[in-house]
């Protein structure tokens, strides 16, 4: 069935039936002008949107739409679990092709549904439109005690860690633009296994916001700074350094790159550190904190099967935004992450 | 000078170094992976978003940068007031062609702004993308004392009535379709002089949300039910009715059509009573509340020069949703108003 065989309301309450099971907090959810919520008292409010388009951020023959409904929602969960708030509440502003089929547009809802049930998220309004092709901008609301963490407060001296890898997202994408979109499919190589193939499809298609890694990382340590891993490690740490106006030394050695990742990138032919620098999409945490502190961070997360890794130092602002290779030679870490408008 | 010339991150400092004047409710405004602000104790709050696709709800050259940005805040702070809350933060999503003339894409924040800051409204984040035409989505996040203005409680017995004028904005949107984008432009036919035309062009282009009249009407009276005109009359009187489980009896000679929109009817050889009950894009409050709350509010309100007016009653559910026309008759009033998906 095509959308346009439905009316607008009959689309908004087909996809958002399953939505509506609220807490006591949401006052007003999904259906009126606006929605209403009920904030915990003196709670920092945190708020965030992020906007996906058809043709620029993801493609339809490439992911389905439980995927895509997932994706949309945790990109902006993510940059929430970055300042080290809990996201509560989102809205959806939903743009749709006329010729749209519904199975894709329910699936959306499913995906973005089931992950925000998982994280405690109610969906509690949005806007619904046509549109030349498939637009997907959410809105997330949260809350946090005390101050957020900025990218702004990072101290010399600090360390810089991350959660989990690096570079399995720009890896799932280059299978993706090779034609690897079914994750069954044998390699041309034969130096991919299935399973590795489909946990780098996973990684892009279905990135995993650190939501309950950063509270612990709250918990355990002072994080100086956070900030989330979007635009690729490169990018985020220029933001860092801009933001704290420090500098950085980071260890190329020391970046957590998973055996996948590495295995795609010689069976492709391209260099794995790129994918981890300038890939992009990663949703990972990269935070500055105290040396000490990144251990017993490191410890807590290890018990939930979350890699924290050290990468390099903070350093003087007047030191420079460096990179420290493999064979001892010291460059300047080039900002260039993925640019909307420079690609 | 065009957008690709820019990176993304010089576009967004460019087009946001206006915004940044906030107060000390705002922790953390635009420039982080997420904004902070510090809700009132208490209070419950609203959230809200529109979004605007080209070529589906404006064209370039039909509308300013200016025009576009404030009309793109207007309808999400309307919103906000149709609950009878008070706007305080935005966030900004757009999505930017790359041939896009950056003069244009600063038009556009700078019409936001100018609306937020006339309306004490903060703008504290946002997303920036590209994208193949140009898309603005706008969440608005308000608060209010007391529990909002639904449109599921209006009562058998109360009346409706609406703010301003109706069908001022689809006459000046007729009058685009026409040709007619220069407001100085003669009328073909002479019936409409430059000043009415550009009345009724500023009604479609230059919506203004009725936020400090929402207040008024709360602190006046006791509505029942608020709702704002966004899809036309008869599609806003249907969602009361449906949401109250009430009926409706509303009288055409009643329906408040200021002089410009009716001669535009004339001039154009249309109808205005189409423009009223199914244009659309009023952003006019349409409340039920007791009758004689209802002219305590007319008196508030013409102290500021907006009209109040009394449409019709609120009837039982089983009368129907009816329009009492001037030769007398009683017809069924159609729900159809703008629907995206089956226009």
């Amino acid at each position: 069935m095509r959308l346009k065989g439905l009316g607008e309301f009959s689309l908004i309450e087909r996809l958002t039936n399953q939505m509506r099971d609220y807490n006591d907090s949401v006052i007003l959810g999904i259906g009126d002008d606006a929605a209403a919520f009920r904030a915990s008292d003196g709670k920092c409010m945190l708020a965030s949107c992020d906007m996906l388009v058809e043709g620029q951020h993801f493609r339809r023959d490439w992911i389905t739409g439980e995927q895509l409904g997932h994706k949309a929602l945790a990109v902006s969960l993510s940059d929430i679990a970055a300042m080290g708030g809990v996201p509560r509440y989102a809205l959806i502003s939903a743009g749709w092709p006329n010729d749209m089929d519904l199975d894709y547009a329910e699936g959306i809802y499913r995906g973005m549904g089931e992950l925000a049930a998982s994280c405690g998220v109610f969906i509690i309004g949005g806007d619904t439109v046509s549109a030349p092709q498939l637009i997907l901008d959410v809105t997330v609301i949260g809350e946090m005690e005390g101050n957020p963490v900025t990218r702004a407060c990072a101290v010399p001296g600090h360390v810089f860690a991350v959660t989990g890898t690096l570079g399995a997202a720009a890896a799932g994408l280059a299978l993706l633009k090779r034609g690897d979109h079914l994750p069954g499919e044998a390699d041309p190589e034969q130096s991919l296994s299935p399973p590795a193939k489909q946990a780098l499809l996973r990684a892009h298609l279905l990135p995993q916001p650190r939501i309950k890694e950063a509270g612990i990382l709250l918990q355990t340590g002072s994080p100086s700074a956070m900030i989330d891993i979007s635009d690729g490690l490169a990018s985020e740490i220029h933001h860092i350094c801009k933001g704290s106006g420090v500098g950085a030394a980071v260890v190329t050695s020391m970046l957590p790159v998973d055996e996948h990742t590495q295995m795609a990138a010689q069976s492709l032919g391209q260099d794995f550190l790129e994918w981890v620098l300038y890939g992009g999409e990663d949703y990972e945490l990269l935070v500055t904190l105290a040396e000490d502190q990144a251990f017993a961070v490191k410890g807590e997360l290890g018990k939930l099967g979350v890699d924290f890794t050290i990468i390099g130092k903070v350093t003087d602002k007047a030191k420079g935004i460096n990179l420290l290779r493999e064979d001892g030679s010291v460059v300047s870490l080039r900002k260039k992450g993925y640019d909307h408008f420079k690609s």
